[in-house]
């Protein structure tokens, strides 16, 4: 028989155990969906470009093939235990396109090379001044050399191109210059790291280029027509939503097309690193050795500029929808719509088709017949607009006003920002300051 | 004697050897300047930021202390060949600033710390196979590993923080795994080589700290202020050169107010590796360890978007300036005129003094007057115009209309852009292209 105690023990164990394995139960269900969510999320980034997964799988392979150098004994016998640098070249070499790795493998091996023959004179000279003056003078040398290198990555066309070769001519200089004070068979070793090296680099080579490989040069080509294309989007969405006779002044900021070209303002570092690389390529596809890959950086600067100025028309569109006005001068108003339609619909028309040639590397053949359309309506409407001398003036002085109107707004957006950013990191308080500055006089 | 032809010899040997020391002369002359402009260069570069020299020597420092290791002996006996990987840590984790040679370096130290554990555990599992099952597992085990590391650098908040880190991990993975088919004494060299990565950690981390460091958290402070810095001189030059009562209309394009704002737009990607950085950073003068540094980012998006409204407002004010056109209006002309430099002005003493009190760290106390002085105006115009409901409406329509004629001039650009890629790329003429097909089809 159990008393009455032992009963409520037994319960509240009872109900103890019963919330434990509650507790347990959500937590795996919790566990469970942060699972779920991270596969999703990693189904989504290899769906959004499925080269993410071939990518992953060349660097496998390439590591395998390369480690498989270590495995076969009569290859380990030729190389030793510098067999290692080729797995680490593999590790550091391989880069998603083609041009990244060739760009990177080239400065690796042509660094070490140089390095390597500096640092072999270094060893020479040191050798000279006895036993006592080889590792200071070692010292100094490498003092020298790390310093002069590594100053000379501030110099913007070294930086650009040649960053990782300085920092392997950097690292294969000390190496080479440091151990050469304990290796008797100094040649011997450097000899055997530059092989393996080549072997690595070599080795991510063939993989990148005859396994899926991805052409930066390509990708920058791409990028091209698709950001005319986005800008396009933005002005046939213009034409169809603003301009039509029919269109009705519902919400525009949930709108596709004005947040689209967006993605082209951040354009330029994915551009620039993609043209670079490109320039490392050898010809491929569509694309010869000498393809004029800095026109491209060219086209971009001018459609970010082109991005620019719609967002200056897409804030202004926003605000302009939500006040309503009375339609005071119907017939100009219907007039300038017209004509703004026009300009919209044919500069959309120009942009697609450049896109179009772009795409398919043909001469844009009726672009420019699009183009004249559209300047042809700017002109018009410029002309419709002098007509009456007075309103052509108060215009021009209005538009500057009514961007710096909504500069204005933007500007209260900032000033809130730092507000926040005050609070946020605890500014100090000027009056306060003031105060403690009286004190401090009088104490 | 001499003949008359010995003498022409002569004469022209003497011709040419005066030539050639021409040419000698020439080049010295040329290589000389080309020297001299090569030093010019280089020194500005140091000048713009002295930091940089100090930067190159704490490298040059840096990596003689841990070759010290080398060459002194008793510590040489503790390390073995292994004191090589200090050299090469510190070579590849010293950075321009401190939080980013805290992120590679502890990025490196950790990432090596794990992938040594993982490949002693893949060893030992690879050990029950046999001899002939050992390297066909370890050579499954790199790849996938390899390939699964390879993928996560997709991930974007892994690639923002840890890139680094997973790099050393699939390096050390694959290094200790390879090499524990023939290494006897494995963990002891797994041992050696953290203990020595770790000593290269903290040589950098000391160089960094201890000598001149350089804060990247400082740095994107001081990037915030200068940058609002830059759209007050747009504002103030706007309010002096455009809507002053006696501003003749020179010519604008040279005047630098209407560049100045352009290094804003393109700020984000220094902006970003600055704050990640940031991120990584003790706390360290005025700024503590959870210092807001997001808070950067945001106020720098703002600012580029303001910037770009500048863009749009500057080319606006420049083809306004070139065309003349009667005073028609000039009583509303001149009001406008006079509210547009208020809100300039008030804008601009906005930002200054917020700039001021990122700068000194102090809540701004002022900035919000001068805010909504320039909100008054702006509103002040509004009300102005719309007392004019029709002048309003056209104005509203004329305002998007000039946008959009401007949008057309930059459209035209890119249609030259694109024609001249195709020239320079040599694109197909669509009529030959055309032609090729008709012709393959009779054919």
């Amino acid at each position: 028989m159990t008393t009455a105690p032992a009963l409520e023990v037994q319960r509240s164990n009872g109900v103890a155990a019963a919330s434990c394995m509650e507790r347990l139960g959500s937590a795996a269900d919790n566990l469970r969906r942060s699972v779920v969510g991270f596969a999703a999320k990693l189904g989504k980034i290899a769906r959004d470009d499925p080269r993410r997964v071939a990518h992953a799988l060349k660097v496998g392979l390439a590591l395998t093939l390369v480690s498989v150098l270590y495995y076969v004994t009569p290859l380990f016998r030729g190389f030793g235990v510098s067999t290692l640098w080729a797995v680490l070249t593999v590790v550091v070499v391989m880069e998603f396109t083609v041009g990244g790795t060739l760009s990177k493998g080239l400065n690796r091996a042509f660094a070490t090379l140089v390095a390597g023959f500096i640092a072999v004179g270094a060893h020479k000279v040191a050798d000279l001044c006895g036993d006592k003056g080889e590792p200071i003078l070692l010292a100094i040398f490498v003092f020298l050399l790390a310093s002069a290198a590594t100053f000379s990555r501030f110099i913007p066309e070294v930086k650009a191109r040649y960053d990782y070769g300085v920092t392997i001519f950097i690292l294969t200089f000390s190496l080479v210059a440091v151990s050469s004070y304990r290796v008797e068979e100094l040649i011997k070793l450097a000899h055997q790291r530059f092989s393996t090296i080549v072997v690595g680099v070599l080795t991510c080579l063939c993989t990148t280029v005859f396994v899926f490989p991805v052409w930066a040069g390509e990708d920058l080509h791409k990028l091209a027509a698709t950001n005319l294309d986005k800008l396009a989007d933005f002005l046939e969405g213009m034409e169809s939503e603003c301009f039509k006779e029919d269109t009705t002044s519902e919400d525009l900021e949930s709108k596709a097309f004005l947040q689209v070209y967006k993605s082209v303002l951040n354009s330029k570092a994915t551009e620039d690193s993609l043209c670079n690389f490109a320039k490392w390529e050898p010809g491929h596809g569509k694309f010869s050795f000498r393809h004029p890959w800095g026109q491209y950086q060219k086209l971009g600067a001018l459609c970010r500029q082109c991005a620019s100025s719609m967002e200056a028309i897409a804030s202004y569109v926003v605000t302009l929808k939500k006040s309503q006005y009375p339609e005071a001068n119907p017939e100009l108003s219907s007039k300038v719509r017209t004509t703004c339609g026009e300009m919209s619909l044919y500069s959309a028309k120009t942009l697609r088709e450049l896109s179009e040639a772009i795409k398919t590397m043909t001469v844009p053949s009726t672009a420019s017949t699009h183009m004249s359309a559209a300047v042809k309506a700017a002109k018009s409407l410029r002309n419709e607009l002098s007509e009456d001398a007075a309103l052509l003036q108060v215009m021009h002085v209005a538009v500057i006003a009514s961007l710096l109107s909504d500069l204005v707004s933007q500007i209260k957006k900032i000033n809130d920002s730092v507000d926040n950013l005050a609070k946020l990191a605890c500014f100090k308080n000027p009056e306060k300051a003031q105060k403690e500055v009286v004190i401090n006089i009088v104490s």
